[in-house]
């Protein structure tokens, strides 16, 4: 599935990545690009859109982000679940992952790393602060443009429990009357 | 509903905290305790147990947990949804959060922040990693006791999406077959 995409807040990308999926880091530096499945990230602020994320040094992605400074988080949905866990199982240094799982890189805006059509959402990220990549492999990123379909307004990620399982996202619950206005 | 808990191997608390449910963090120094509901939080490492967080220092309990360096990280369900959001949206300064939402201060074994015992999971925290708590809140932990329960295996958590609205955790998905030896 491609989704039908338009421009999003990037203060608003919280809708997305709070809830906690697994997404996968699209990069490119120099000829190379590549995409590795991530679980580690949080969102750290609203605007700046900061987010916080462990990209293991293991990974052959890490050169390329650290090089290029940038990446795009890309948000994939259930109907993609096995191509999310192909690409954490095998290693961009041997394959182009782009190819060998028939995913779309498709042209950003404000960074050189590829959008993955066939993912929900796309953060394009620049990388704004490295000060605890050596000791924890733990980067700051600010995205700087957000892409997202209108509809569905909430999509059905997966999210990783270790040793092999994943949960689906599930029902909405609107809370909303339980909230001070300032707080929404 | 009370969960009856055991030790949890410290390790392993991704299964907990990576698919990334709201949580509520509980804190104590001198006589004072608080309770929070944050929802900015990712796992780091495996062993020594990392996990970041956004405490933000207009919360209440920001000051307890600077000053006693120490908290616990509570992982509701969602039969006590409307406790978790009442609790984010009062403070502490005004309020015994305990009493008004009727919960149970537990005692931890290596913190003095208590447990929350209607809560599936507890982990017993201390900072490590203050260093970019100045500059965006930003706080690590090390876990180093967790309690939970042999059953269920995977708790019903709940998951923010901004604007009141939750989702509720969904089915599991074992894709297990898929993943490199190594890799589980």
């Amino acid at each position: 599935m491609k989704y039908q995409k338009r421009d999003f807040p990037v203060s608003e990308i919280r809708r997305f990545l709070e809830p906690g999926p697994v997404v996968l880091v699209s990069s490119a530096y120099k000829r190379e690009k590549n995409i590795m499945t991530m679980g580690w990230h949080m969102v750290m602020e609203f605007m700046p859109s900061l987010v916080g994320c462990l990209i293991s040094s293991g990974n052959h992605s890490y050169e390329l982000i650290i090089s290029s400074r940038e990446c795009v988080i890309n948000v994939p949905t259930v109907d993609i679940a096995t191509k999310v866990v192909g690409i954490g199982n095998c290693s961009g240094a041997q394959v182009d992952k782009f190819k060998k799982f028939k995913l779309t890189a498709a042209r950003a805006d404000g960074v050189k790393a590829p959008l993955i059509a066939e993912c929900y959402a796309n953060l394009e990220c620049k990388l704004v602060d490295d000060s605890l990549c050596d000791k924890y492999n733990f980067f700051i990123f600010e995205v700087v443009k957000a892409h997202a379909p209108a509809a569905p307004k909430y999509p059905k990620t997966i999210h990783y429990r270790g040793d092999g399982i994943f949960m689906v996202a599930g029902r909405s619950l609107n809370l909303r009357r339980l909230f001070r206005p300032g707080m929404l």
